[in-house]
């Protein structure tokens, strides 16, 4: 009986693989470091290697496995088991699943992070037992996936909820991919941390002055303290960020929006003022039931997530 | 065998039924007044008659039928079949399902327009042969429907796709719904016509000062006739559009987005216009795959719709 899957989070400094069974209860674990400089070749050798190691250890071997689930950063191409390209990886147009299935014979799946990370939480977080769930994720930059009906949403071209490029304000602050008003532009932690500094270069009064380097914990850390530019600049971003979570609300219907990332790590606050601009924004049907809520699986977020993708893609 | 389905398309002014085979080809229709000013019960049986009447002149029993569809407009409860309550009819929290499925014991599904709409486009219009499609009506108000992998998406509280509430200005103008800045108080029919109607009270020069009643079709005519005054409001109102559009991209990914309803009738300066701004505002990969096309289906496309409802839910 094929009672176990195996999950791969593939990141830009560490590769974490484990096994589980298909209630997502882990029965071996290793984590090592990518060492991406080492190229495509050395970091596909290391990757097969962790998985050689799960199943050693785990005293099982491949007959008792149903699929091998791979998250990686993208963009990348979901149905081929292509990585496009990806800042810290050595992968270009690299198909991942091709040689990780003729060596274990079985099948594999790959999806970007975002869409990982909602597929954990379908199965095992804070979106258990829901058929529409959406996941946003705030830090650096803004992300999303989502299952709907009881599925992962992919899109066509395997792009689908890009939601940190939905405009939310039309001629907005440049974002990093080109256009103007992006809630990526105006939400992220990137955007928080650019206010911060664009406000200790000005000649306004800020708290902030006495760091030598500000980013978006600093500006949420004044902000709190009581520094009333630090708040200015969180409360603006996180208006638009309840926007953007309004909108994706209006369009979905979710029974719960999930909110990672680090920015979320601010804690009740955002979710405060999310919940506050949503209760003005959507129609109260929706709004009402719509739960918002921070991501219920912890550091091993990513290696969860790909395990429940091994389960629902082999399902 | 049971190779027909029945639509019912039920609007505040007539009731349009049709008998169709499986190919969405019509074998018998009829179209009635609602008198919906009589109530309840005599629409509700005005309906029954509709679906008696296409049976007989079909040549047709129940026995050959598969499902009925029904379209109407919301706020309704698609899962219990409940009409929740709409300005041009008389139900009130009332079942619509229930006493046709005793009277003909047959399986009845009902949906909101919108959603039929998409249905429609989807099996038997502009959207024929995809998996993920969005659909956008801009008339009166902006609504939308969307069909993804392959089936229709409703949403947790059959609300999904209300697409015109939300936010693309963040402090824009008041929206009948109550919101500032929803698509639907810059980008739809009426907004276009109020916008007008603000320019004729004003000192500017326009050309749409010789009408006594200046709605969006004036708007429309005298930008066309190159009054500056009503091509800005078109070119707003269109850019605004485009955001909503180039959103509905980011977040689905779709193959198609079907554009539907009176303004989309002004034809092409629409769709160059939204074209232009997804062109801007998306990524490369989904803006260059994804069509921006008008309805497929014509006047018809409200009963075409309901005959794809049924189809679709009874596979």
């Amino acid at each position: 009986m094929k009672n176990f899957v195996i999950g791969i989070d593939l990141g830009g400094t560490k590769i974490s693989t484990a096994l589980s069974d298909l209630d997502g209860d882990v029965k071996s674990q290793i984590t090592i470091p990518t060492d991406a400089h080492e190229g495509e070749i050395p970091v596909l050798n290391r990757i097969i290697e962790t998985v050689e190691y799960v199943l050693k250890t785990g005293n099982l071997t491949t007959d008792d496995i149903r699929a091998i689930g791979i998250g990686s950063p993208g963009p990348l191409d979901a149905k081929k088991g292509i990585i496009i390209t990806t800042p810290n990886l050595p992968f270009k147009n690299f198909n991942l699943v091709e040689p990780i299935r003729e060596k274990f014979r079985l099948p594999v799946y790959l999806d970007n992070d975002a869409n990982v990370a909602a597929i954990g939480e379908f199965m095992f977080g804070a979106a258990k037992g829901t058929e529409n769930m959406v996941y946003f994720t705030v830090s650096t930059g803004v992300g999303g996936g989502a299952v709907l009906n009881g599925k992962v949403y992919r899109g066509n071209t395997s792009n689908a909820l890009e939601i940190g490029h939905t405009t939310v304000v039309s001629e907005g602050p440049r974002c990093g991919c080109g256009n103007l008003g992006c809630l990526e532009a105006v939400a992220s932690g990137t955007a928080i941390g650019k206010r911060g500094r664009e406000a200790v270069e000005s000649k306004v009064e800020t708290s902030l002055k006495k760091y030598s380097t500000v980013t978006s914990a600093e500006v949420f850390k004044e902000a709190a303290a009581g520094d009333d530019v630090s708040k200015d600049i969180v409360n603006t971003a996180l208006n638009y960020l309840g926007i953007g979570i309004a909108n994706a609300i209006s369009t979905f219907d979710p029974e719960v929006v999930i909110i990672g990332g680090g920015v979320s790590k601010a804690g009740q606050i955002v979710f405060d003022k999310v919940q506050e601009v949503v209760n003005k924004r959507c129609f109260k049907a929706m709004a009402e039931v719509c739960r918002i809520v921070p991501a219920g699986l912890g550091t091993d977020a990513g290696v969860i997530g790909a395990v429940a993708l091994a389960i629902v893609e082999s399902k």
